[in-house]
C-alpha cells in the first residue's frame, strides 16, 4: 500500500500554481496576495496632529500661561498649507497638516479655546514635537507593507487602502468541480425508498472545496454508465476547472463507474495506507472535446463514497494541494499534540485518523465516535483528527497523540 | 470615563437577534444554525454492506472452505430487497441493503470472487454481523443531531444533507451600513495633495463586519456637512439596515460632522477608558423619511478616525455584538494568557490594547509597533491584541498579559 506522505505528494503535483488575477479592495477579503506590496507614498504622507487643538511653536511657549493670536484654523483635509509665524498659532485638528513653522501641537483640553481671529491662552508648555506625527511614522515611501503569501484580512486591506492601492494582485482560486455518482443517492428532501439513502458528499466536499479558498462546482448524480458519466462531466469541463474530485465509484465493486470510466484515461488508482480512506485515486484526465481548452488536461482525484472517509480523504490531500497552489503560506491544518483520553487501537500498517474534541485548556483530546467510516454524526461534533502512525497498533490512554486542528469558526 | 465593559454592553443591547432564515445547504456554509436539527430517519436508515462481496448467513459458513450458490446481485441503490434463503448467498456491494436472511458479510478478498448465477468458495469463516452497518448505528430517528447554534461546515453541511434537510434555518445576517467621513480622505488610486490621505476605514472596516459573518454596505466620502450627511445617511437607509457604524468625526475638534449630526438625534457620546479609542459613541437614529420601515429606527456606533483606534473599538464592541446578534455561540475572540516579551507603559486609568504577535510554542507574546493610534503597517502585522488592565501602568517584561486571537487564516 502507498504511504500517506507519497499519495499527497502525487495529488500535490497535479496542481500547480493557479496563476494571479487583480481584485478590488472590497473583493480581497480572505485571499492570498500574490506579490510583494510596496508603498508609493509614506504614511503618513505629511507632519500632522495628533490630537484637536493649536499648531504652536515651542520656543512661544516659555513661561505659560501665554496668550497668542489665533491666525487661521486649519481643519483635516486643507491643502493650502498656511505657514505658522513666530508669536501665533494656529487651531488645527486631529489629521490636519502642521504648518510649516510649527513644531507642535498643544491639545484644545491645555487651553481657554480661543478662537481664529482671536486669541488663545495656553496654559502649558510643550516640547519640539508634542502631538505630532511625523511624516513617514508609520511607512516610508518605497517600504513592502505587505509581502507576498499574506492572507488578506481587515487590518491588511485598511492598510492596502491608506499606501494607495485600489486593487491588490492576489492567487486566483482553484475551479474544482465536485461529482458525486451512485445509483443508491437521493437528493435531501426527497422521500427514501428501502435500499437508498439521501445523497450527501457533494454538499460537504463543495463546502470543504470553498472553505480551503477554492470555487467549487456541484454537479450531482452523475449517471453510473461509463459512457453517460464521461458525457456529462466532458460538458461540465467546457467551463474551465483545475480540479475535478469525485467520490464513491472507487473500492473493489463489481459497478464501480468512476474506476471504470477513469482507469484506462489517466488517474491511476491505489491503495493508501490510512484508515478511514484507503481506496484513492489521481491523475490528469483529457475531456474528449472539451470547449474550455482543447489541449488541456485536467486533475482529478478521487475519493472514497464513505462520507467520513470521504472528508478525511479531502482533509488530507485535496485541501493542502488546494490551499498551496493558492499561494496559500500554511495549506496544512495547525497541528498540536495532546494525551489521548483513552485506548486507540487501529490496523497494522495504515496510518489511522480519528475523530476527536480538543480540550486545550487540559491539552487531552476525547476520540468522537468509532473508528467507522459511515459515522457522519461523530464527524460533525469533532475538531479535530487524531493521527496514529502507521506503525502503531495501539495507543494506551494519556499517551501523546498528533491532532490536526479543523476549523472553530 | 466609562469603563469597556460598560460600552461594551450599551453596544451590544443595541442589536437584538437579527431572527432567522431559510437557507439551501449549498449557502450554508459559516452560518449559525438557529433551531435544533432533529433526523427523521435513521442512519444508515437500513442495514448495509461495509464491504464489496457476498451477503451470507454466517451459520452456512461451518467448515470453510465452502462453495455456495450466488443467487442474486445486489448492488448498492437496489430497492426490491430479494431475501436470502438458507444455503445460499447473494453477491452485495458497499453500501447496499443487507438482504432478509443474511446476517452477514464476507468480503471479497476470502474468496475467488464467484459471479451471480454460479457458485462462489470462501476461504473464511465470518461471525454473525461481520461487515454489516445496522440501521442507526450513526444516527437514530428522532435524534437531535445538530443543534442551536452550531456553526455550519462541511461536515455539519454532510450530515444535514445525510438527514435529508435540503434548507436549514439559519440566524440572519446583521445588515451593517459603513460610512466614512473626512474632508481630508481620497480614495486610493487618486493622487494626493498635501493634506490629503487616502480613505482606508471603510474597506478597513466593510471586510471587519464580514469576517464578522455580517453583510456590510460601504458609503464613502459622506458629506461633512450635516445636512448632506443626514440627507444622505437617509437616502441609504431606505435600504434595510440593522446597524450602522461610522468612523471619524467624534473627537473634541470644531468640524465633528458624526457628532454633530448625531448628537441630539439619539446617538450618546462618551469617553471610554481605553487606548486608543476613547471618543465613542452609540445609540438609535431614526431616519426622517427612510423608507426600509418608517417607524424603525436604526442602531449606530460611532468608531474613532484613526485607522488603528477604529479597528481595535471595532473589534472590542462591534464584533461580538454582531456575533451575538447572529446567534454566534462564541462571539468574543479566543482569549489566553501569555508572557511578553518587553516592558509595556499604559495610561493610568485606560484599558490598553497594544498589538501584537504570539509565538504559541514559547507561550510569549511581542508587542509590534508602538502604542500610536496611526501606526496601520504593525496593526498589519499583528496576530493578536495584548490587553493591558486600566488599573495597571506598567508590565514588566516576563509578566502574564491577556492575549485576544485574531484570525490566522
Amino acid at each position: 500500500m502507498r504511504p500517506v506522505a507519497e499519495h499527497a505528494a502525487v495529488v500535490a503535483a497535479l496542481l500547480g500554481p493557479t496563476g494571479t488575477e487583480s481584485v478590488a479592495l472590497a473583493d480581497a477579503r480572505g485571499r492570498v496576495l500574490a506579490a510583494d506590496l510596496t508603498s508609493p507614498v509614506a504614511l503618513p504622507p505629511f507632519a500632522n496632529s495628533a490630537m484637536d487643538g493649536y499648531a504652536v511653536r515651542a520656543a512661544d511657549l516659555v513661561g505659560t500661561p501665554v496668550t497668542l493670536p489665533v491666525v487661521e484654523d486649519v481643519p483635516a483635509g486643507r491643502v493650502d498649507g498656511p505657514p505658522l509665524a513666530p508669536g501665533t498659532v494656529h487651531r488645527i485638528m486631529t489629521g490636519a497638516p502642521l504648518p510649516e513653522g510649527a513644531d507642535a501641537v498643544v491639545q484644545v483640553e491645555w487651553t481657554d479655546g480661543g478662537l481664529p481671529g482671536a486669541t488663545v491662552t495656553i496654559e502649558r508648555a510643550v516640547g519640539s514635537g508634542q502631538s505630532v506625527r511625523t511624516a513617514g511614522d508609520d511607512v516610508v515611501a518605497g517600504q513592502v507593507v505587505l509581502t507576498a503569501g499574506t492572507v488578506l484580512g481587515a487590518a491588511q486591506i485598511g492598510l492596502a487602502a491608506a499606501v494607495g492601492a485600489p486593487e491588490l494582485s492576489v492567487h486566483r482560486r482553484p475551479r474544482v468541480l465536485v461529482l458525486s455518482t451512485g445509483s443508491e443517492l437521493v437528493a435531501p428532501g426527497e422521500p427514501l425508498r428501502h435500499g437508498q439513502i439521501h445523497e450527501s458528499n457533494g454538499p460537504m466536499l463543495a463546502a470543504a472545496v470553498d472553505d480551503a479558498g477554492g470555487v467549487s462546482r456541484l454537479l450531482r448524480f452523475v449517471p453510473d454508465d461509463v459512457g453517460e458519466f464521461l458525457t456529462t462531466l466532458d460538458a461540465a469541463l467546457a467551463e474551465p476547472t483545475d480540479l475535478v474530485v469525485t467520490s464513491g465509484g472507487v473500492s473493489a465493486g463489481a459497478y464501480e463507474v468512476v474506476k471504470d470510466a477513469f482507469s484506462r484515461r489517466g488517474i491511476e488508482f491505489t491503495k493508501v495506507a490510512m484508515q478511514p480512506g484507503m481506496p484513492q485515486g489521481a491523475g490528469r484526465y483529457r475531456a474528449d472535446g472539451a470547449t474550455g481548452d482543447p489541449g488541456a488536461d485536467v486533475a482529478v482525484v478521487t475519493l472514497p463514497g464513505n462520507p467520513v472517509s470521504s472528508l478525511v480523504s479531502f482533509e488530507v490531500f485535496v485541501r493542502p494541494a488546494l490551499r498551496r497552489a493558492a499561494g496559500h503560506p500554511e495549506p496544512d491544518r495547525p497541528r498540536v499534540r495532546a494525551r489521548v483520553s483513552e485506548d486507540l487501537h487501529s490496523p497494522a500498517g495504515r496510518r489511522q485518523f480519528r475523530r476527536g474534541r480538543l480540550d486545550a485548556v487540559t491539552g487531552t483530546v476525547a476520540p468522537v465516535g468509532g473508528a467507522g467510516s459511515h459515522l457522519l454524526a461523530a464527524l460533525a461534533q469533532a475538531d479535530c483528527l487524531l493521527v496514529v502512525p502507521a506503525e502503531v497498533t495501539e495507543v494506551a490512554a494519556g499517551s501523546d497523540v498528533e491532532v490536526w486542528l479543523l476549523d472553530t469558526p
